[in-house]
């Protein structure tokens, strides 16, 4: 052996043991993880092509199909993270000088644009202020006038807490020809959503949110719509890992034998599986009215606080992450680490275009609980009263 | 709430709970996890930006660099599969018309060539039959040829059971202006590689395979000269996700402060830091004379059999993954049932070019011992008794 070749000696952290504290993850994502779905993700491993693989495949795409209430045959798991399903959806819907028109109030409409714009798109945006929603009226305008044929637009903004209206939009879209691209990943589970009835043509999450499993997978749904356009493609998608024609197979989506397309993330499927499960047995209406119920004690909670809340309206709120100003004289970045530091909770600061504007506390899953409400104004009163507050 | 919306009912097998059966898995990958890994993954979550997962990250970073032996600055690990890290290495590389020359002597190179075409390069093949290797005279012919700015080439070729030798490539390559970029999904720990001495710019491998983890993350690193390619690139990278600037910046790989780009799969990243960890204790050299060893004893055994190796030369053996033709008159996939189902053993047949000639049988890292050869020998023995054989 070429002993003397190692020229990189062993690192000396990789001798120390892992050591991982337990937090309340009260941010955007990710939130906790419950025992039963750690424990599934801890099974041992199986091949990507063994029957109880495929099984728990199709047990995870049957559990996408209940959660997002659609029968479309072309639903599946992204092997990545809710990031990852955006490019997905993006890739497979876009062609090089196709008109997208992206919905842009806060950080996931400005992501999808860049990705877009990447896949070499004419991307047109729409625009409101963060906090804000967009109304049919604003969507129509845009279709009237960019004529796309892809409409991206965010369900649960996590970067602002707005949770966007989505009736009638699809039946908008279909009218001026064009398909309709929902970002789901933060308000899955925690806001109604129809992808059928709402004529949604592409809808994705991510597992790290209210299916409390840990990233790693996304879900995703194509129809009948959307499964045309992309058959009707004149180029290949710019990614194999991503080639929805190649994962429609593997997940036995096509009617075909399956084939090996990619060693999936297998343990993230048992994870999601699991979160899936948990879902269907909590019930999707139980599930949207727990998170309704802790998003209104918390709201009310910080009101008392003396603290305003970003978004005005109620009905635009996510019920999953609620944003509230950053409370005048104090530095946001002292209060996240008070929490983190003396309670142990996670809260997070704005991103994107809510940065240095507001905090966001998430209630996500098994996380949206009336006891994590109480410990996190609890923490919040505390660090009101112990952090520096600057003389106004 | 509007419970008659719901018109997808609650699927039936997610109301069941999840088994997963014990299984030797010796194909070509995923291999078995051991506990230590198992429960690493099993920690609760942490946040992405949290500062115990950006020393996870940092420690998994020291720890590629290790079993890489390189000091490249850029190296961390991407959030998908082995496929991905191919993937983020070719579209990080090459822009629209660059040229790129693939070895295709197995399925990788197919792949690689498949991708590179998606990504708008001019795409040149050299071919070997499987079971066959290239030679510096075979690549710099191509060098010359087809003046590529990047080449391909595959390490462990899983799908054949080669073991490429680099001696020579790396200079060879930079002698004509093109970098050296190459696969090792499949052999990194189990064969000796240098990424610094071999003068290789860009190395990946999976998490699947040597170092025991649950696949999902994947080891990557550029060269200066890579990362200078890169630097000068016209036009964006055609994926967000795979963006090497933005996930430079989150592996604080560029001396600036680290943003969010994405929500890693953090306890995917506990489990890769567990598998470089126990890589790192046993040691390289180690690890590699544990492979060769058992290896040569699976090839002895085999023959022993009466079986016919795939490879000829000794030397061009992947000590990961053992090839052996199908033997005359029997169904190889009786065999791989039959070992399943009677021994629960995994062993695989071929993949791309290889299949139907070839059975693999995989040895990688923990379940790289002379146990489990005697193990994957006695089933073999009692299959090719009791399977059925044709009358030739």
């Amino acid at each position: 052996m070429a002993t003397n070749l190692l020229h990189v000696p062993k690192p000396q952290g990789l001798l120390r043991p892992l050591v991982v504290p337990e937090r309340l993850l009260l941010g955007p994502g990710p939130s906790n993880v419950p025992p039963r779905i750690l424990a599934a993700g801890g099974q041992q491993l199986l091949g990507h092509m063994h029957p109880e693989v495929l099984q728990v495949m199709d047990e995870i795409k049957a559990g996408i199909q209940y959660a997002f209430q659609t029968q479309n045959r072309l639903t599946l798991a992204i092997s990545g993270t809710g990031h990852c399903a955006m490019e997905a959806a993006l890739l497979n819907l876009l062609e090089h000088g196709d008109t997208a028109l992206v919905a842009v109030n806060g950080i996931w409409g400005q992501r999808a644009a860049d990705i877009a714009r990447r896949l070499g798109a004419i991307v047109r945006e729409l625009w409101k202020p963060p906090g804000e929603y967009f109304t049919p009226q604003d969507i129509e305008e845009g279709l009237v006038r960019h004529k796309p044929l892809v409409l991206f637009i965010t369900h649960g903004e996590s970067s602002t807490g707005v949770l966007q209206p989505l009736e009638g939009l699809g039946e908008l879209c279909h009218r001026h020809g064009c398909l309709l691209l929902v970002d789901a990943v933060a308000s899955l589970g925690g806001a109604p959503i129809f992808m059928d009835q709402q004529e949604i043509d592409v809808l994705y999450s991510g597992s790290q949110k209210v299916l409390n499993a840990p990233p790693g997978s996304a879900p995703i749904s194509f129809s009948e719509r959307a499964r045309e356009k992309i058959l009707r493609r004149k180029t290949q998608p710019l990614s194999f890992y991503l080639d929805m024609g190649w994962l429609a197979n593997y997940w036995g989506c096509d009617g075909e034998p399956r084939r090996y397309h990619h060693t999936a993330p297998i343990n993230s499927f048992f994870s999601l599986r699991e979160g899936l499960a948990m879902l269907v047995e909590l019930g999707l209406e139980s599930s949207w009215e727990r998170h309704r119920a802790n998003c209104a004690q918390l709201c009310q909670g910080l009101r008392d606080l003396g603290l305003e809340l970003f978004v005005k309206e109620e009905k635009a709120r996510l019920p999953t992450i609620t944003t509230v100003r950053v409370p005048k004289g104090y530095d946001w970045k002292e209060i996240t680490a008070f929490l983190m530091e003396n309670h142990a909770i996670e809260i997070a600061g704005g991103l994107g275009p809510s940065v240095g504007k507001v905090l966001r506390i998430g209630l996500m899953g098994c996380n949206s609980t009336s006891s994590n409400v109480d410990r996190v104004l609890h923490g919040l009163r505390d660090a009101l009263r112990r952090c520096h507050r600057s003389r106004l």
